[in-house]
């Protein structure tokens, strides 16, 4: 199957490359590289070094025997978009090609504003590409599990049966998003959505849970194959994060009561999820909505499981609670369905903690480098707009 | 009370500029004066003669003795509305800067994207504006009741109470928007909402039914004072443009069974509801939704009032269904809640047919404008992304 990523560089994005052209599809990709750009920005680095674009493709050639086709462009940039899938005709997009970090999109208007135009545009230029040019292609747009918020009921995939004043229909699960970032995916959900409508597109639209981890078996050995991984404020996310402090000897930084609950889900789930949306299509005008995470956890029980694992591996890892930066509840209700990827053949990795342990024996290697960044770890951008570090409450 | 209004030159901005003027408020508007471009691109124009800036602004000048403070700029570029908002200080800002029109944001990639854009990123700056300027000011933000789509159960105003496998909450009711403007009122809504609970905006979202008629009483004789009324397809609406065809002897045009069901408001009514909302504002982080609108009709109930009406005035007016050029159902159930408003004093006006009557009376006058403009009536934007006139079915 001929697979275009939009967003290749990224820490999903190359894993995913690698994935499906072992698994036999061909793989081409777009992608801007601002990733490195805005972690750069915010003091961070990426923990796994990570290589330049010819690097990369240099490993992959010599792992398959072929090139991979990697383009660099701007998917807000219509005409690049179009031009591609001309040449390309791809059979699925996989979009993975946004501004993905919360607290990136809150540090002031112009990033709010940035964060929305980019993501926005670019869904809807893959949208209209699809529609005029490779109609019968997939699109496979990666949303995020942040955009339901916590209501305090469960969380169906996308719809609900509803009964209202005596009345039933089938509606759109109702999406109650925490930050502009994860506004602008429930913008695109709600375009893409009315796309598979109005033109018959064939969309999967992915509500994932929290990635973590190094690696897939697929990389091998070779360093030069290894993705991404950040731990600054901005762009790393919670288990990442953990295994990254853990290792330097910093507290795992819990936010207030610590309480909140989300999925997770190994980077090797992510993968096999994807490659499932990506093998079994839905029909013409069938928007599916899959949630996608091995399971939800508290912040807290993953902080433990961080810690009883780098203990095993001879580390002193604290806990520590800090003020929160985010507008958020601490402590709720949180009951999301995961059925529909489990039907497709999706068997998640139950042995969670040996993926956080292999992260850590990954990133022992590159100590140094987090420590250099050690101030990115600790948070200062704030839901009410200021900037403050958190601070230790307990 | 200091009023803002964001596009005071439009169908909409211009009488309320007069209206809450004649109110004893102190008014200051912005507009790009991009209405008066979109409707030219389209083929249409005005049936009502519209006058230039400086001469409406004379006018003004001349019925209430002072000058209206009305700049000419773009609300996407945020050191403008930044700067305006430091100046002007308002204590409320009326939202109707928008591209408003559903067939226009349908007719391409190009006119699609620019919509989205514009619409979020106006909205978000007004956000940001308030936040960073004048966090006392109430957002007033014209929503549209397109934003609910036409779903199977009551419409309630913005929220519901739901239980779903035994538990319970308060959500937003879903939005199931039926065109890329539309959607682009969506992700205001939801950003919107967002801004009120992270930063304690106070913000009323308007989501209004379809307007019609042609003038205020506070307007006088003054034809420099009157309001655009169009009749094209992409930025006439329904009674509007029913009105303009009786007058020409052109059939009304039905789309499909022509059973669409819509929340319909005189002009009159609009400006009422919009003091009522400005007068009242809601507390700090409050987010309150009102449905705005008279009464719901459906498209040939009003086709056979307008039939009526211009009959008693002489017209031989004949109903004509044409195959639609729109993806949405023509038949379905409609009952949206309007209390709100009702609750703050809002009294709908119930003979809407001395409306109409006066509508097609002023518009009698300007047969010509709309003949030499016939071209534009029937419709061949088509949802589907293709142009084909649409065409007599029955």
């Amino acid at each position: 199957m001929k697979v275009f990523i939009a967003g290749i560089d990224g820490y999903l994005g190359w894993p995913l490359a690698i994935y499906l052209t072992a698994h036999g599809h061909d793989v081409s990709g777009a992608d801007l590289m601002l990733r490195r750009e805005w972690v750069a920005e915010v003091g961070g680095t990426s923990a796994q070094p990570i290589f330049d674009r010819d690097v990369r493709l240099q490993a992959f050639k010599e792992k398959f025997g072929k090139d991979l086709d990697f383009r660099v462009g701007d998917l807000t940039d219509y005409g690049f978009v179009k031009g591609l899938f001309e040449e390309i005709q791809p059979d699925a997009v996989v979009h993975l090609g946004q501004m993905p970090s919360a607290p990136y999109s809150m540090i002031d208007q112009e990033h709010c504003v940035w964060t929305q135009s980019n993501n926005v545009i670019n869904n809807l230029n893959l949208l209209w590409a699809i529609k005029e040019v490779v109609p019968d292609a997939h699109l496979v747009k990666l949303g995020t599990m942040g955009e339901y918020g916590t209501p305090n009921v469960d969380i169906p995939e996308g719809f609900f049966e509803v009964e209202f004043r005596g009345r039933k229909d089938r509606l759109p699960f109702p999406r109650q998003a925490g930050s502009w970032y994860h506004q602008s995916k429930v913008h695109d959900s709600n375009n893409t959505h009315f796309a598979s409508k109005m033109w018959g597109l064939r969309a999967t639209d992915i509500m994932q849970g929290v990635v973590f981890g190094t690696k897939i078996e697929d990389m091998g050995d070779d360093l030069r194959l290894r993705t991404r991984l950040d731990f600054d404020q901005c762009f790393g996310t919670a288990i990442n994060r953990f295994c990254c402090q853990a290792i330097i000897g910093h507290p795992l930084t819990l936010f207030g009561v610590g309480k909140q609950k989300r999925g997770f889900l190994p980077l090797i789930d992510s993968m096999m999820c994807l490659r499932l949306a990506v093998e079994n299509p839905p029909e013409h005008g069938e928007y599916r909505v899959f949630n996608q995470f091995e399971d939800a956890y508290t912040v807290t029980e993953l902080a433990e499981m961080v810690q009883e694992v780098g203990t095993e591996l001879g580390l002193d890892v604290g806990i520590k609670h800090y003020d929160n930066p985010r507008t958020e509840m601490e402590e709720h209700y949180y009951n999301p369905d995961r059925q529909h990827l489990i039907d497709l053949g999706y068997v998640p990795t139950h042995d969670i903690k040996s993926v956080m342990k292999e992260t850590m024996l990954d990133l022992m290697n590159n100590k140094d480098r987090i420590e250099q960044h050690i101030g990115a770890l600790v948070p200062d951008i704030r839901w009410d707009g200021s900037r403050k570090k958190s601070e230790v409450i307990d």
